[in-house]
């Protein structure tokens, strides 16, 4: 992938995304000013966000937030976003359910009142992606972009290209040219282009990276390339919003799906910034990664005792983390340690099964993300890795509207004749 | 349909429905007890709920009501459930996005500002069937109910069966034997019973209608059937959370679908509520009727002057609105009428058009439904009748994720290699 620097300064006084300061990087500390770039240029480590803080106070702060818009907005103050964002169109995301699974955690053997599910299929777009699309949209703006783009195989596209129409964006979205006609549909209906790449996904990939630096890309937001500082941020709204509907508390243990890793570890800073600005109690909390075992380098990883992780060819119906080569893979090693939490893998098939126990005890249909969180979360506790007697959260990420064709082999109960005698025979009085 | 009756007194001392104090005959006004009934003993007419709101100060409700939960039991005061409701395992609908629409104002030739899009797919199984269900099972658990049951062709199904399965309840979903495998697997996935009746979608009412009535339907809570007068309710609450979305304020104009017509007649009952209540301003508004061509039994009556509606066989892709002989299509024309609105239809390829309208102006994806009232507008728009300097509200009822096939047609704008030369040839740049 194309690795593009900036020259270093203190500032960027042009650019107004609220509390964000400056871009710092993972690996060296480096710091440089908010821009469309990704990688640090002293050691090529990947840049976040950093912000100032500073002047906040955590009453006035929490009071806040609980009087903002039932969206990730009333976060505002914690994001890389202007003051108004609000005000502008985007798709508001976010404020999704947390639904308190009494059903999910006899049939898991969790104490009532303490199993949490973080239906992440209430957004817009029904995928976490949501979260994320609207901070890239936000600092696309800052920077003066007029096209967001992105690559994708799924969820991102939609995501992306609806995003863009709500902000009147162009966007221009790259898939492989032989996606399921069902997926296309997803992605074309929002009126944007939507370019079929001749090849795989990691030829599309290549080619979005060549695209960044060339001056065909000029004015083109990359959600997930060069927006991708900015982009990761959202997934830090799950954690403020787990916290604020806990009550401002912290759960005790978090069952987060396994893609590139991003989600789960901003999701940790998320938590820690809660900690920090003192909105929620500083108390241990555990933080469980889930993968399906056709894609699990991070969980072999941690199995394993490593500190890399080594690159897998995925294989699971769970495509939305099907990423054989996680980007954030040992920052997800170090948080599952650091917190004396675990990674995990089920098959596809306890995915499939997990999918139809959450729809059955709680009425909430999951993409195959879901399945693969909840699938994990029952294998945990069957090994006593997770303690069912304290609160835990399991992220659903996704709608099963998107992956039907993994619970395909669901059907009619009976079929019978329109009387009541068939109805009598068929032993469903 | 068998008609079922009570023996009529003044209560029902052991049902506790909040407000809700009676049945009551929309045709002769007889009032019975609450009671899994849908049909007055004396007339035969529709039975609907009457309340006692007499305690109630429109400013301390006001207040109440601001400070209630994220979904459609904010309105609880309002609604023939219980004062607890929102302790109890239910879905919680409602409280969707009121989009302020402004792209699409601009394609329809509306004042910016002014079009505002309601968009319902937000619901738990993304279709405003969770507000009515919500309220039949309220219902079915305050009569004793164990299996929640309705006959259906689609987003019933889901909901019924979602809405079952957090409750705890059991249920038991009808449907045509031979409907299309997608459809069997989003109602399925809930592991309810689902029965496939041989035969089309009127035999699979007639099956239901006779099982109400005997023995073996004993326990069992039909949601559009014996508890039709309490889910139909559900739908108030879009006419509560578009006002007080509004900044508690009627619309001037309001855009629904018609199937049933029942939908568009509580919208109109919600609005009087407020009205009455003192919550909003009394002041004119207009109520739009949306059909489709392909089953436009009520705007064709509406056209045509008449009282009556005359009963069509439908034949169109918006199957959500393709019930050919309304139940309450005489009150769509009388408030239609009353209040100044109209009744359009359009054809299939405009519905098509519609959907891809409101997705690219707003990314939105919307059913077919969704494409019937877009496309009703702009043509009300076109003809003169409904007034681009007025705010005007259009309900989206259902999610595109749900009729894909619709705009099975949209797909890829351009195929390209993996290489910079075949972009710019592709005239993306």
């Amino acid at each position: 992938m194309a690795v593009q620097t900036v020259e270093s300064s203190t500032s960027n006084p042009t650019v107004d995304l609220g509390p964000a300061a400056a871009l710092s990087c993972r690996e060296c500390g480096h710091r440089v000013p908010l821009g469309p770039v990704f990688a640090c240029e002293e050691c090529f480590g990947p840049l976040e966000i950093a912000y100032d803080f500073s002047a906040y106070d955590a009453e006035e702060l929490r009071k806040r937030i609980e009087a903002g818009p039932s969206n990730i907005w009333r976060y505002a103050p914690l994001l890389p976003v202007p003051a108004d964002v609000a005000d502008k169109p985007n798709l508001n995301p976010g404020w999704t359910k947390l639904v308190k699974a009494d059903h999910l955690a006899r049939e898991l053997g969790v104490e009532p009142g303490k199993l949490f599910v973080k239906d992440d299929s209430g957004n817009p777009t029904h995928s976490f992606k949501d979260r994320v699309v609207a901070q890239a949209l936000e600092a696309a703006r800052a920077f003066g972009f007029t096209t967001l783009s992105c690559s994708s195989t799924g969820n991102l596209a939609g995501a992306v290209g609806a995003a863009a129409a709500r902000a009147g964006l162009r966007s221009c979205v790259f898939i492989p040219h032989d996606l399921e006609q069902g997926k296309v549909v997803m992605a074309a209906v929002y009126g944007g282009e939507l370019v079929g790449i001749e090849g795989n996904y990691d030829d599309v990939n290549r080619f979005c990276s060549e695209l960044i630096g060339d001056p065909a890309g000029e004015g083109w937001g990359f959600v997930n390339v060069n927006l991708r500082p900015y982009y990761a941020e959202g997934s830090k709204t799950l954690a403020y919003e787990i916290c604020e509907q806990l009550g401002w508390r912290l759960p005790d243990q978090i069952v987060v799906p396994i893609a590139s890793g991003s989600q789960l570890t901003k999701i940790d800073k998320g938590l820690q910034e809660l900690i920090k600005l003192g909105l929620v109690e500083d108390k241990p909390y555990k933080i469980f990664g889930a993968q399906a075992e056709g894609c699990s380098p991070v969980s072999t990883a941690f199995k394993a005792g490593h500190d890399v992780v080594r690159p897998q060819k995925p294989n699971t119906i769970a495509k939305s983390l099907a990423i054989g080569n996680p980007a954030d893979g040992p920052y997800v090693l170090d948080i599952a340690r650091r917190t004396g939490g675990f990674v995990e893998d089920v098959t596809d098939e306890q995915v499939v099964d997990a999918i139809k126990v959450l729809a059955r005890t709680e009425g909430i249909f999951a993409e195959t993300a879901g399945g693969v969180t909840v699938g994990v979360t029952r294998k945990l506790i069957e090994n006593g890795v997770l303690d069912p007697s304290l609160t835990t959260v399991v992220l659903n990420t996704g709608d099963g509207l998107k992956t039907l064709d993994a619970v395909a082999g669901t059907g009619l109960t009976a079929t019978i004749r329109p009387s009541l005698e068939s109805f009598r025979a068929a032993g469903l009085a």
